[in-house]
């Protein structure tokens, strides 16, 4: 029943890293009772954020997936993929926007936590003053690949730096070689590239992997042992900080 | 009743960074049916992790505080410090390893991430190989504060930097000026420093304050608007990225 003496919300609700219950009690309740969810995927694939949720949305939830009408087949600098994502968003937003505006909530599943290299933040800039937004942050894929390998990420006063594997090679390995600990995301097909900074930053050795953190076909590699040159793009490569320890 | 026949767990439960309702749906379950539970928390104090779960436990668990023989009155650098903290970290021990092979399952409350800087990671380095310990990644305080100002932490490619602002200030500095988002925790006593730090980088106008995030009491602060030189132990300082953004 639509309520049209009240305005909705759009929940964007961190789902963390895969695992069902890591996710918090809020998100679990704002999606066992959700009339409306949407989330982004690719074109032709279930996408991770609803596959997260399956088997908990009510029968009569009403599904708003939103496809990407371009992922990796253009380069990020190309400027015909802002061309061609502005309208895309635009749609999303004028979609959530009225549903919202007719007295719905919205809750937007967001794989990890939402606010750190999430995609619900382009809707969520988008959104902001227009509809009330309320964002509900989640453990993120990297805790939850520090925890899958055993032992903690950093300890006392351990720097850790967070870097996307499509930096260039020599920044990566600059920055790899300066930091206590480390975390690289968006590896996909960057393995190699990450693999060879890694190894300039004199750090190969020590570095683990894990693909599918928290989830049933989770695997920790050391890297050196990995073969693999393309991983998964939910993939995390780390290094654990060694600090103080009393 | 505890069972001879098997053996317990040591649960180190993440708390998250503060409001229930954001703590994991596991850590949830386990706290409302836990028989016993322990925590860390300072001489005189409630402690914050036990103060998150308060109304959440059954009336007949069992407590065990693990109340910190020193914390801030001997610098981490003195020997003093570790030969005070050696022992009572083996007592901790010696009582959850005797409860654990009695059959008992113990949860050990920990705020925030239990393997991100957190004071459960000195247990579980001496609990390995003597009990099963299974650890619950949980959402970050860091999560918890940049959700709180509105605005995602990273787009893009940025690079995130977390820092401790017990750091020397030149190197505080370097590495402030050298990354696009960043994380400062353990503020304390040393907010005149970070700030100090910050403006050598050239960004103290852009960096937020966060108190008690998530939490009743949350503050959202610009930093060139706050006077104050000591802040709560969990206030955190950050900067957003300004990475792509299509």
């Amino acid at each position: 029943m639509t309520d049209l003496a009240r305005t909705g919300t759009v929940f964007g609700v961190g789902l963390g890293p895969g695992n069902p219950d890591l996710m918090s009690v809020k998100a679990d309740r704002l999606i066992r009772s959700a009339r409306h969810v949407a989330y982004f995927r690719k074109v032709g694939k279930a996408g991770l954020a609803r596959s997260i949720v399956s088997g908990m949305l009510p029968p009569d939830t009403v599904e708003f997936p939103m496809e990407y009408p371009v992922t990796t087949e253009i380069a990020l600098s190309d400027p015909a993929y802002n061309a061609s994502l502005a309208p895309f968003y635009a749609e999303c937003v004028a979609h959530l926007t009225a549903l919202v505006r007719s007295g719905e909530d919205v809750v937007v599943l967001c794989e990890g936590d939402p606010f750190f290299y999430g995609s619900f933040m382009h809707l969520h800039a988008r959104l902001e003053g227009l509809v009330p937004v309320e964002v509900l942050p989640a453990t993120t894929g990297m805790s939850g690949a520090w925890t899958a390998t055993g032992q903690p990420i950093t300890w006392g006063d351990d720097v850790l730096t967070v870097l996307m594997a499509t930096l260039p090679e020599p920044e990566l390995a600059r920055r790899m070689a300066d930091t206590d600990a480390l975390v690289v995301m968006k590896i996909g097909r960057n393995m190699d590239r990450v693999r060879r900074a890694l190894a300039t930053a004199g750090k190969l050795e020590t570095a683990f992997v894990v693909e599918y953190a928290t989830m049933p076909n989770q695997r920790v590699t050391r890297l050196v042992d990995m073969a693999e040159g393309v991983t998964p793009y939910f993939t995390i490569v780390l290094l654990h900080g060694q600090g103080r320890r009393p």
